[in-house]
């Protein structure tokens, strides 16, 4: 691809020979002369002096001498478009492994792909274009759209429903049991799991996490939300659209999360809680049982607060020892 | 199923025309005039009023004009016997699927069910009624008992010994190695991991959930214990009977847990804690390598605090920016 | 073994009959006749009066009378060598499962072992006596060393790199993308996640564990490093040679970790954070993006502070009550 043709392709402006040809995207400590490489920031442009890339994209305005950059208002998204070209897909082994367990009351799209050992039960639907990785299991009644792409190991409880273009990493479970007991009689008693979970487009969810089901109501991961790993979603909760959730964060049963919240690694959040559309939660926040978060707030700390309110008392705390100096001054002072 | 025969079955007061049929259960907000359902606490009830449900288990004492109500001194409880009995249990496929692997000296009661690409090892031993997802592994020598069922993909290790009606979810492993090392001439020396894993019966455990083994001793999870998904518990852990540990809860090695102990999610245990009966512990808290939890209290915080003493405690820290300001004041008066 | 021989094995110097024999290791509790255990520790030492052991490993200097020890330098590292010896390592079926699918393009040396359902993709490699449990997946182009140990339903995406003698527990995943976007135009863009893993030599990973690939550079795990359950070790992470890290713990993006160092269960490790070497983290610490911890120290809570400092606060903490005090006895003076 020559430099000219990216120029293009990000309606970008460019600086130095477009003629030039790249072969494959890098970070930019390790981009060479066929490489397209990447700077934003302070630290990152401050390092792009020094880079060996074919091409750095940089933000509008900025140029580095001796180098061949091209221009964009937002050079990694712009890097994200080109690497989709650049990089060829992974090629998948057509059709379905002689290993693999169809149930004949399976509904398959035709160029639907399945690795060996796969298990796919009565009723299930799988859309056009998707594939499913060694060792899948796809429980009765799964409804499974196109496009998507299912890693080795992935479980699918019965009756799930999973929309297009999903990605589900290795180990991920959806739709168990939700945890919900009632102690009688010296013991405790199961309430029903019974309900539902729905995964809908776009949703990509990291190695080993699991989403239970709702218990009689339904578990909903909205459009576009993006989860990491090991992470928990209990019974009946509702996320909404593009949403980012880091790893080891628990959410537990009958949250509801509006669209573009963000929550940080670690986050503990209790059952019912309300996180308002835009609102971010900072790292190893834990969220009490019932709270409201606000629309377009940041909160943090255990329990979580507004971010400035948390700065202040955190702080107050940093300063405690000199409280505690000056309180012993006052003593003695009026001892006197 | 008729009214009067929820009645029966539940020994309830009714209100209402006890000839009416409900054919399932369903959540407050959902259910129809077919279905049953239950309201309990001042928000359940509130909401009660606007139900369609053709039948309502309410609180005694308690009374809903114009709608059929039963009423029972504990709604919820009474509603998951009678779901019990309204919803079919799931089919399973009976017998063991061709792609299983079982060895000759394994031994299994006649009915037990096994989907595709089971992995049952020598000497081990499955009671009757037991069902086994796709892609189980059983280690050799691994003992199981009777009515459990585990889910698409646990692992249970080698010589693990499970009791009856204990229910695994997807991907839990029983019986990995423990984490212990002894660092000596610039590396880590692993310490054995000999010992051995005992679940006992109506044990449940949640998705991805991992039970070490023993080092030398045992790790044991005693009747009745739930536990939550992503949950780790460490090499010679004892847990007693009947405990709730909610999601993503790490339990660290020779931790010795009583009976209805409850702990909430995201807790951490340090190694050689020792909790006695009925403590419960809140979320996210933090207890410390060797503390005693003494019996009947509630925990929370990190380190983890008797409840009054964490709720003082936090007033004062809410308090701290008018302690500094009060601390301002005194200066001032004492400067002029 | 006799006893004589346990003594030339670790150079001990023995006290009682040296003819006596041993067959087994055993705690100190469980310890009988036939075994040996060890004391260390003032608590260790008291309990090993009334023990039945055959043979105790003692700290040099020690003496129980009436029993048979062997004195050491370090008890504990010499039982680990004896129970190397002592205990056999388990049989495994020797050869590939005739269930296992092997690319015709895949390298196995002669004597490696797979369990049912394994699935090596094309151009994998796996060095000589490394043994695969049932259900492994090993993606395109694997390269995994000699002496390796995978238990079952392990996954490793393509092209990630493992040394010799790795043990990789159940459900460990390594290679997963790592969790990078861009929000533009409404939506999450995902980031390239081309980059590499390697798991160097004689590391051990925790059932459940996720490690991610490098999205442009590479993840790497250091030679000897031990990992626990349910850890999260996310993009361009590099961990040195010799860490310990414990169970539930998260380390974030491009975290630069040494060798030596110690992080304790439940640990959260924002991005860009660098771990000098020999560090030590206590357990549910977090450690704020971007930050450098010191060589050689130990650090506490949230936000990670230095141990001494952590210290003090958390004591200042806890006389919060009686400073309010002090201020309310102040006010009151003054105001006379």
């Amino acid at each position: 691809m020559t430099i000219d043709e990216i120029v293009r392709l990000v309606d970008g402006r460019l600086q130095g020979d477009g003629s030039h040809e790249v072969h494959d995207v890098a970070s930019l400590e390790r981009a060479g002369p066929d490489d397209l490489t990447f700077a934003e920031g302070a630290r990152g442009l401050a390092k792009a002096g020094a880079s060996r890339a074919g091409c750095i994209l940089v933000p509008d305005g900025v140029s580095l001498p001796q180098l061949t950059t091209v221009a964009v208002p937002r050079p990694k998204l712009s890097f994200i478009r080109i690497a989709d070209v650049l990089r060829p897909k992974p090629a998948t082994t057509p059709g379905i492994h002689p290993s693999t367990v169809v149930d004949p009351q399976a509904n398959l799209a035709e160029d639907v792909c399945a690795g060996p050992q796969v298990v796919i039960e009565r009723g299930v639907t799988v859309g056009p274009g998707t594939r499913l990785g060694a060792g899948v299991f796809l429980g009765e009644g799964v409804a499974l759209g196109s496009q998507c792409l299912l890693y080795p190991k992935v479980t699918v409880y019965p009756g799930a429903r999973i929309g297009n273009r999903v990605v589900l990493h290795a180990g991920v479970v959806v739709g168990s049991d939700g945890f919900g007991y009632v102690f009688a009689e010296g013991r405790q008693h199961k309430f029903p799991q019974l309900g539902g979970v729905i995964i809908e487009d776009d949703v990509e969810i990291g190695s080993n996490s699991t989403i239970d089901r709702g218990s009689l109501g339904t578990t909903v991961i909205g459009t576009g939300t993006k989860i990491d790993n090991l992470v928990q979603v209990a019974h009946n909760v509702r996320i909404g659209r593009h949403c980012l959730i880091a790893a080891q964060t628990g959410i537990s049963g009958s949250v509801e999360i509006g669209d573009y919240v963000v929550l940080g690694g670690q986050v503990g959040v209790a059952d019912n809680v309300r996180i308002e559309d835009n609102v971010t939660v900072g790292a190893q926040a834990g969220i009490p049982s019932g709270k409201a978060l606000r629309k377009g707030m940041t909160y943090w700390g255990t329990p979580a607060r507004p971010l400035p309110e948390f700065k202040k008392m955190y702080a107050h705390l940093s300063h405690l020892p000199s409280f505690v100096e000056k309180i012993g001054r006052l003593e003695r002072r009026l001892a006197k």
